[in-house]
């Protein structure tokens, strides 16, 4: 139920982040409404390409539904935002991306490791799921692609993915593991982008 | 056999628009070809990814020979036109690309459902075929992809492939509802390229 | 093991070139890697999944290795750039490339065979799994795809891949021929750099 709760804010968070890099491209609403789709569903639809299952967007119609709701919400912001401090703004942007981030990571490297891969698979899947669909968002927008240089955040997808599986070593159970992996990830990306953590350029 | 003729059609408009577009990036002969193939099959393909099912050009050569026949009717045109007014050249690039993106969009549809889809994810799945190959033409040659922006492109494959399923609903036959799918997508871009249609922008 | 060593070569010269982008775009150290396997493990995806088999990379962590001994060899030879002449460098560059597009070339090809595909398709197969990762690299870095434009790279790619099918026919064994099929790129690539060969543009 709360893993329920956490995809549906998690795919809000991406379909909202396409439309907000659509509105800055020049999309028409439906184009808008097609990138947030590719952005919330791009990455885990990859993930079951590779895993040979169907695509699991297909399976129910609440992530077009979430797409849905992402369009209404970034209308309502758009004309009342003159009401929101740029700054609640940005940090509401911020916490739902990353929730996004956070729920998809550990949910992929569930749905991978439960198929039959291995561990460091399994964990490459899970950032797969957590960050394609932001570099699709990025592409299809004619721009550089954000996740390989900004402030940590396929690193934390990593880590992560890796606390998920190295918690039930140390005593934890599956639940406990699992939001554990996803607190890591919004804790190590919150601090990251609060204190300005780079890793060094390659 | 109509179908067959406008998906010949269809794959030679398509195949003819990454040429073009090649042609503007400055790519070599090769270079264009692969282009030009990625643009006709690209769509399909993930279509055929995301179901479970071979790519459907690995089944037949009609779509790579359709590929050579584009690039013979592109340098014949190149080197003939200054024999051909330029609003006619735009015309005949227009009507080839609409028909392809017609075709492709109820023949993805048709496939979606006929593998067990839900109509909402075969209309997705439809407007995938029609409308992906020229993002990734776009995408390949470092341009923005302008499908999200363009004339009412993927918003009339969308409304096409919802016609194709509500026809049945009030009494028309399978081939009347994919017939009149295509046509709602070729009469809606050719009124919104007419009239300088456009949707909001989001 | 002679296909072993190259493998391993191929999928060195692949990340490396991932990174070199990766470290032109200003990535930090962990977008380097991703980008890195990216590059060498991309080509290869796609055909799996085209293929409905799961992508090679999850059946042995050697790709991922790899990948690892791509980066370090980069930091060696960035620290210690100032020994080697340019020259010296660019042509280590261009041999692993070379060697790299020339094994996964054969090797997509033969198991696009292998699977049950028929010549044509393999030989296109064999051409996506060697030149895609080039582009996912360069797509991915926010660049427009060099390879379409590049001194032969697809071409060669292809060449070699009809060579490989064309020698059992006069005669030689699968053996020679997959070897005959490599040498023919590289030394095509290599006439190609040396003499400016260019194919004309479209």
């Amino acid at each position: 139920m709360v893993n329920y709760i956490f995809e549906i804010v998690g795919t809000i968070a991406f379909a909202f982040s396409g439309i907000k890099v659509a509105s800055q491209s020049r999309y028409d609403v439906f184009g808008g409404f097609v990138l947030a789709f590719c952005v919330a569903v791009g990455g885990g639809t990859v993930r079951d390409c590779m895993l040979g299952l169907p695509p699991f967007w297909t399976t129910s119609s609440v992530y077009f539904i979430c797409t849905i709701v992402a369009m209404v919400i970034f209308f309502a912001l758009k004309h009342g935002s003159h009401l929101i401090p740029n700054k609640v703004n940005k940090t509401i942007f911020l916490t739902a991306d990353t929730i996004g981030l956070a729920l998809f990571t550990i949910a992929g490297t569930q749905k991978a490791y439960l198929n039959g891969m291995p561990v460091w698979v399994s964990i490459g899947m899970g950032c797969i799921t957590g960050v394609l669909g932001g570099v699709i968002r990025d592409v299809f927008a004619g721009l550089k692609p954000t996740i390989f240089s900004e402030d940590f955040y396929a690193t934390a997808s990593v880590i992560g993915a890796a606390v998920y599986f190295a918690f039930p070593y140390i005593g934890f159970s599956a639940e406990v593991s699992s939001v554990s992996g996803m607190f890591t990830i919004v804790i190590l990306r919150f601090l990251a982008v609060r204190y300005k953590w780079h890793l060094p350029m390659v």
